[in-house]
């Protein structure tokens, strides 16, 4: 079992951290809010009072935070990750963030002598509940070799995609496809049910058919009623589509689809609805067809 | 066991044909081109001279053709399945076609007596190979019943989504899907091989995420080489999409990714490609940004 | 001077009647509604009972109706202008309608002897009375040359621009980028008044730069407030966007801005807004960006 | 007549110094490459030696460059334009660049006692040489007319739109709509020609209608034949559907038409034709319709 540390205890960040203790590992975690970690910390984690001193007390140190910005706070600055590695060490940042930024980060590692991996995971909440993670992994082979025990822990499905940047790519491309499919989704539900098929068995039938994919799967019925809090909300799935849409333009690559629902996730925000799960895409699309919103 | 007839019998429905031999039906089947059915013919089906010769032979008698004009040409005329028609027997159309023409067909079969039922089916022929077929069914709910035990043979999911037209529509909304789903995954693949991640491992590790639905799946990796013959090509595809987008326009529902997607295969049409299997659009695509295509 | 027929005395066939008797033609002329001919009437137009009988008086008969179906409507039949031509006739049809229809009609019209030419015109009401209208002509180039003197009475640009069917093509053509143009307006002009710009300032700006076609130029100021009764709906304008699509498909054209304009004018049905004119797209896209409507 | 500078001596910034040479003024300009600036030299024009000594001869000194770097190059550091200004002086910027990046500059330059004005023009090389640019002004309204003289002759219209970063804004409001003309109007040309009107009468009678703004009438015939050199090229015009397409995230407004138009754009790029005038779209999309190129 491996000294581990968990820093941004989210929803997801949290889940992981959680599957790390129960597969048994000594997990030290940091949140820029410390209440949300307690029930982490009741079930055996210890804090460490900087990002710092988690990537101190740990072989191996992960992060999973909101964006490029995000990770940049956490590792940077005297109380930052890159101030707590060591030769032998290995990083492994699990937030979806522009690719240039993880080649450059883990170039620094480098320089102090640890290792960095990137390893963004494919799935929501409800994925990680499952055990049905997958993790898609960049670096170098020996140190993904190294740490793959660990992140077996975190999701059945582990993939080494390339070098540093290469997951977190992928991971991007995956991405774009999740508010493409949703809205695509959305668009034949609407067809449905102006046609006189009742929304919910439109949403049943249409999970029968061979467009179901595990995130239609579980993101789909949310047109029937949004969840109390957004499992990804517009401006996360948005962040996301820019990343996107700015490799597309890095490396001349087109992204029809992926640009006109970015407008309709654009739409959602004007419409107030920027907080919400991002399958609110429906709520955009019914508005534009006359039909009001689910309750 | 039922007298079923079966009326087109290509790649789909010739397949669905065998299942329901398989399964110990009589089955009388007719094709365009006689020649097509000959496997089926030895597999003990036996041949009708004309669509209205497989209906007066059969409590239970199939179409599945290319088109609504396809679906006229064989309902239609002295030689037509109205014309072999009679109280107590069902017609099922397995087509994609126009639900309007569903209806007036529909109300046109009960004037002879006889009822109708709209029942495409989601999947391809791997998934009619797998056994995984799922089967929407549209008219009458006690028809539905007495007919379900057939249809169990074609699909081991079977669906009553509504009246008359209700499944084709569905079909629709789940068919305009495909195409969306095929050119986000396109742009997503491009976007990672362009980055430098191999075209394979990026079809590998995408296969491996949220976003593969069975269609992406199993067609997700004709990207890295089309098949001999298309499963759905280009022309089929986009007969479908405007369906949706016909549909679109009678409800006011807008179909944003279902037009954008449209134009694409389009621009495949123009390049040639109209026979190629539709995941030929990431093809097109990777014209479209300077990257040859899998040999 | 000529003795000329219109059928189709709407704002647009109207206003060209009227253009004809200024300029001292004899004009008889029909319309579904009678009482909308009443000034044209009181002006010295004569009253034909059907359009046959208009066809009958006139050495060169004109239509301008709403779509496909109303051409085949005013032409067909017994009533309708066939019956009414004879050798040495022109019928000359200025309504936007299908190319293909136009070429079956010019065949039907030939087969009595008479000649046809498709010449709609590019303006709208402003630019009528303005006396700017373009008229862009298809046709035998001998019988363009025969009716040009009356042709020049209309507008005072006249383009013969390929064989019948040709004109009616550039219509479509030109049309579609009146619904693009409108709404790329609505982004530029939205874009300035979120980001604090009054908006009458924006359009007034905008219209002195090099985007301000006459149809901006017009229809731009239209988003400050709408005109009492719409110079072109959006159910009109959608007509045209199908028929540039329908077009775009036959010919393997993708067409990119209408396919997007087209789904946005679907919207504006969908939020009840079929009536008004298209310039209304500003609208659509200000609910989408969470800013009230001009009122 | 003024001390006038001119920084960034290119196509349009160096027409533009022409003008206020003719106009009388006394003229200090610099370039990057001095060689460009020859001509003016020999009509005049003095030479500075850097940005900083441009802006210490002159009571009013113009920037025009590529993009917000290239402004940030010209500006800051011991040679720039912020290092020459002193009370009383007016620095104009006529670059398309960031809103915000003007708003900061703004403010800096008031730091030092001067004004700024942001001052784009709209037109194209043609525009300037048959003097009908029109200029939109940013900020102080006294400070603008206390420019206004020398304004005028740039162009005879001048617009005052508001606070500084107002004009940049209006001038990133107009550019999204010209490739988003250009595209429809290559839309509108490509459905004519592959009905069979050839491409130079479609584009003749296409300019004769009401969609046929200054930009497309300059601009459209490039599809018949691109010029030797670019006047606007996909790279340049891209950053400003970029900037656009920013402001759009920035201020909630979704920009289907500029979205949509911008990867073909991109597609531009992939195949090759970053450096072509941006009306190559025609070209992207003939090939997308297997429609060979103009030569």
């Amino acid at each position: 079992m491996a000294e581990v540390g968990y820093v941004g205890l989210g929803v997801m960040g949290g889940g992981i951290a959680k599957r790390l203790l129960d597969a048994g590992h000594a997990v030290t975690g940091w949140n820029r809010t410390r209440e949300k970690a307690q029930p982490l910390l009741d079930g055996g984690m210890r804090w460490g009072d900087t990002p710092r001193e988690v990537a101190e007390r740990s072989e191996i140190v992960f992060t999973m935070v909101t964006n490029t910005a995000a990770v940049c706070a956490v590792t940077d600055g005297p109380d930052g990750i890159l101030a707590g590695l060591a030769p032998g060490k290995v990083y492994v940042d699990q937030s979806t963030a522009s690719p240039d930024n993880t080649r450059a980060l883990a170039a620094r590692v480098a320089e102090v002598g640890a290792d960095m991996l990137d390893a963004p995971v494919s799935g929501s909440v409800i994925t990680l509940e499952q055990g049905k993670l997958s993790v898609m992994v960049g670096g170098d082979e020996d140190v993904f070799n190294r740490v793959l025990p660990v992140l077996e822990a975190i999701g059945p499905k582990v993939f080494h995609v390339g070098p540093n940047g290469a997951a977190v790519t992928i991971k991007i491309a995956s991405n774009l496809q999740l508010a493409v499919q949703m809205l695509a989704f959305s668009e034949g539900v609407l067809l449905a049910e102006k046609s006189g098929i009742p929304r919910a068995k439109a949403v049943e039938v249409l999970l029968g058919t061979v467009v179901a994919s595990p995130m239609v799967t579980y993101r789909g019925p949310f047109v029937l009623g949004q969840p109390d809090e957004a499992w990804f909300n517009v401006n996360m799935m948005q962040k996301d589509m820019i990343l996107a849409l700015e490799l597309g333009r890095q490396l001349d690559v087109p992204l029809p689809t992926t640009a006109t629902t970015n407008e309709l996730l654009t739409a959602a925000r004007g419409m107030g609805l920027a907080e919400k799960d991002f399958s609110i895409l429906f709520e955009v699309l019914a508005a534009m067809s006359g039909v009001g919103a689910a309750s």
